[in-house]
């Protein structure tokens, strides 16, 4: 051959390689995903805007007995701020707005003597609860951005000025500092107003009157929580991380379906999160919308198996079964990781699993998610073959069956102390509420053995508890799968009932009624207090009022 | 009377007063104000916009032989600034834009390796000179708002940004810090550039080539501050305080006569200090010119003086009698503060002065101000007379050359100590470099004890010095209007010769070579070191060639 002759046969060999691999593997889902996301953003919900006004001034002060050692004090109405000069002797005044919002905040300032002669300067911050403006945010402590916390420096040149502060704040109250005026003039505030957004435009029904009054109030709190979290997608929180991520998305869309029937947020999210999965096919954990939709590259193990459960949620709870068809690849794909890590004997290589994933399940150090992550997979090889049968695609995961029951057989084999009663975990056997709970919402457990499981964990010496809600949510869920229903209506009293009964006006990311100051981030002001994993007792308690509604 | 008819007959009476009094003191230029408002207004040149990109990246370093001990070592090209990732370890990088420039910095944002998982913060703080931004701003200990110095915080919520920082700043130097971001990711600048503004748009003829390199220094850092300052109005100092005061405008239409010419700018000031003067007619000392044009209400005795000083030069420099006229009730009224303090022994009760006005002339603590008061109010009057000869309104002041003379007399009887030669002032007999130059400018001083005065004054042991290069403008100019070239030229070389030599970019508000340090503000960051009141070298450079240009 001659030399120009190879060369060509070497480039037609390498051109059909590269075609041959990509077809292959370089995207699963080529043909879909760009009407995924045309469709998630069609779906794109209109914000309603509403205009809210202060309802007045607050002061901070320590207490012991309140929540992270501060509450708000009512110190009279916000025309104390209007009618008054804001100087240093006035600064640091807090602002209540009286209910947990998210939006943008906008001021007006005026001369109130003599000219503006130089500039000024005001701080805002906007905090969720009372702690959060009592607390220095510098030197800051913690492991996530610093620029999460909700300070702005405005420097003002003119008056009178009405100023926007451009960032999406979510907060309650509102402290004013003074950073620096001239003392040639004074000015104040002639109004503070706060749009307010989210994509929630209905009001559920009332519970039946012969709910208890804590009920309603866990009631009433979870709905705000869910409606600030409810924006252009579920957000996991509104001040952070103001993102969708699977796992908050399958219990916001939960508790939405038995609230405010948002169903098509729902399909959007689930669409978008199908459009901005990776290429193999598996979903990364959470997307960003701005600039344009695109992923974070992260991937979480158990939200994989989540996305399928929410996808099952919504087909039964809509009828929408062209959507279950249409993502049913996605779905179908997520089992793979089951397979991957089942090993011969039935147990899940949870430790290769550790390794190479981002296993979570909870914000518990010292949490072991052997038995979390086999009950887990087992849950969602079951509920995935549910799907599966409302679209007829049994034939597509005709191993799930045998698969979920030779993972089921070596749970009960491995991970059941009769002796106790409880399901253990790891090398080290730990019990913990997030074991049992999947076992029991896995079916591992018979309900017997559930019911004994979960007696028992809550007395166990050394049992782990849950690290916050998200993970009570599981344990709520197993307790009214296996009947408890008195016991479920006391943990979601006694838990969701304690924040209730610390002030919160929404429902927190994090919370340990053993330690109130903690953080998943080092710094408890970074913590979340509008998180919608918390806000699952709307769901409990609407989907089962014959056990929370009397 | 029938108490009807008393009520009427009351009420008419105290109409008549009310009418009586304000047709008297209302406003004593109530049917022209709104006309000068509107020329003013007609005169608000547009500015012109050049788009600047940085120079490169400077160090900062200690150097006991810089000014105000920092100098700004260069540290190679911008490129190390858009070729990185920005994070805690290049925070603080000072970036130079090679010139001092007026007007709005925007800067570009983008990923660089990961996806923006959080907000991030930073701060620039922009700084005319090195030692701005090397001097910690807090604990602030200054006299003026904190808000005058120009360090902004913006957070970033999405990539890629482009942020306008939206205050106009003065600077040559920015300094850039990182304040926050999440681990997740790595972002860097994309582009920093900044609009410069001005007013002027001409580039003065260069000077004679027989002009030494220093005296060409001078010109070219006074054009510079010139330039700066020329906005919509001539502003006092583009950092601070940003605005129109009578004593600057004076200055800066001295220089701009023989530099950039734009007579134009001189007359809206002019008009506009005229339209917002106090209803009594008396002159105010500075205007604002947002959010619409209006005072300070703040009187300054002697910038009362200098603006009938800037009619006159402005009606000399173009011709415009027209306008002379329109504004000649205004300089006629400002001489009434003369009147009103002038003793009937012919000397001007400067405590009283004092004690009722801001009597100005200089920053400097301590110095008594009889003499210069005395001086100046000769000097207003013969002024403002030949002004009034100018426009044919001699005859409404006919009292001021005996007034005149009366002072001279009474100066020249009080204030001159035969023994030393010098002029001196106040019941200590204080002999400062002020109370010569007025007593020279006005006239009081024949030519030979003018230049024995200005002699004797610059090796007098307690001689009060000039505080900055206001007064210094004074003092050369006595130098050169009594002949005495050659100290003239010595004085301006020596003085902001010493500013160039100490890397001057502009000339500054203040400059004492024995204290590097001072601040009328308590904290040197505050000066403005771009004031237009020091550029008057540009004047006398270019009116006295035969002075400084060879």
């Amino acid at each position: 051959m001659t030399s120009n002759f190879q060369r060509i046969v070497l480039a037609m060999i390498c051109l059909l390689v590269t075609i041959g691999s990509s077809t292959n593997a370089q995207d699963l889902y080529a043909t879909q995903r760009q009407g995924w996301l045309k469709k998630a953003e069609a779906l794109k919900p209109a914000l309603t805007e509403t205009v809210k006004h202060p309802k007045g001034i607050v002061k901070l002060e320590k207490d012991p007995a309140a929540f992270q050692g501060w509450k708000a004090v009512p110190a009279g109405g916000i025309e104390q701020l209007y009618n008054a000069s804001f100087d240093k002797r006035n600064s640091g005044i807090v602002v209540d707005f009286g209910e947990h919002l998210t939006g943008y905040c906008t001021f007006s300032l005026k001369t109130r003597r003599a000219d503006m002669d130089a500039p000024l300067r005001l701080k805002l911050t906007f905090g969720e609860i009372p702690s959060e403006l009592a607390t220095p945010f510098d030197p800051y402590p913690g492991s996530l951005s610093r620029a999460w916390l909700q300070d702005e420096t405005v420097t003002v040149s003119v008056l009178p000025a009405t100023i926007i502060i451009p960032r999406r704040v979510a907060f309650r109250y509102v402290k004013i500092e003074w950073l620096g005026a001239s003392r040639g003039f004074e000015f104040g505030f002639s109004d503070i107003q706060f749009k307010a957004v989210t994509s929630v435009t209905v009001t559920p029904p009332a519970l039946a009157a012969s709910t208890p009054d804590i009920i309603k109030d866990i009631d009433r709190v979870g709905l705000t929580t869910l409606k600030e979290c409810m924006q252009t997608v579920y957000e996991d929180g509104p001040k952070r991380d103001r993102r969708l991520w699977i796992g908050d998305l399958y219990l916001e869309a939960l508790a939405n379906t038995y609230s405010f029937k948002n169903d098509s947020l729902t399909k959007r999210c689930l669409y978008l999160l199908a459009a901005l999965s990776n290429p193999d096919g598996i979903l990364n954990s959470n997307v960003f919308e701005a600039p344009e939709p695109h992923a974070q590259k992260s991937r979480l193990l158990d939200y994989c198996y989540l996305y399928n459960v929410a996808l099952k949620e919504y087909v039964i709870a809509t009828g929408d079964k062209q959507t279950g068809l249409d993502l049913w690849p996605v779905a179908k794909k997520q089992l793979d990781i089951a397979r991957q890590y089942a090993g011969a004997d039935g147990m899940m290589d949870y430790v290769k699993a550790g390794k190479e994933w981002w296993v979570f399940f909870d914000w518990k150090d010292g949490l072991d998610k052997q038995a979390p992550l086999q009950g887990s997979t087992i849950y969602a090889l079951n509920q995935t073959y549910q799907l599966a049968k409302l679209l007829g695609k049994e034939n597509e995961i005709a191993d799930v069956p045998a698969l979920s029951k030779k993972l089921k057989d070596a749970a009960r084999k491995n991970l059941y102390d009769k002796t106790s009663g409880l399901f253990v975990s790891g090398t080290n056997k730990q019990a913990s509420y997030g074991g049992q709970a999947w076992m029991v919402l896995s079916g591992v457990a018979t309900k017997a053995e559930a019911q004994k499981a979960l007696r028992t964990i809550v007395t166990h010496k050394d049992a782990v508890k849950p690290g916050g809600p998200y993970m009570y949510h599981y344990f709520v869920a197993a307790l009214i799968e296996t009947g408890m229903h008195a016991e479920a209506k006391t943990a979601l009293t006694d838990y969701w009932g304690g924040m209730v009964n610390k002030g919160a006006d929404t429902f927190w990311e994090v919370y340990d009624p053993a330690d109130e100051l903690r953080s998943p981030y080092n710094f408890y002001p970074m913590n979340s207090y509008c998180h919608a994993w918390s806000c699952t007792p709307v769901y409990f308690i609407r989907k089962y009022p014959e056990i929370f509604q009397r």
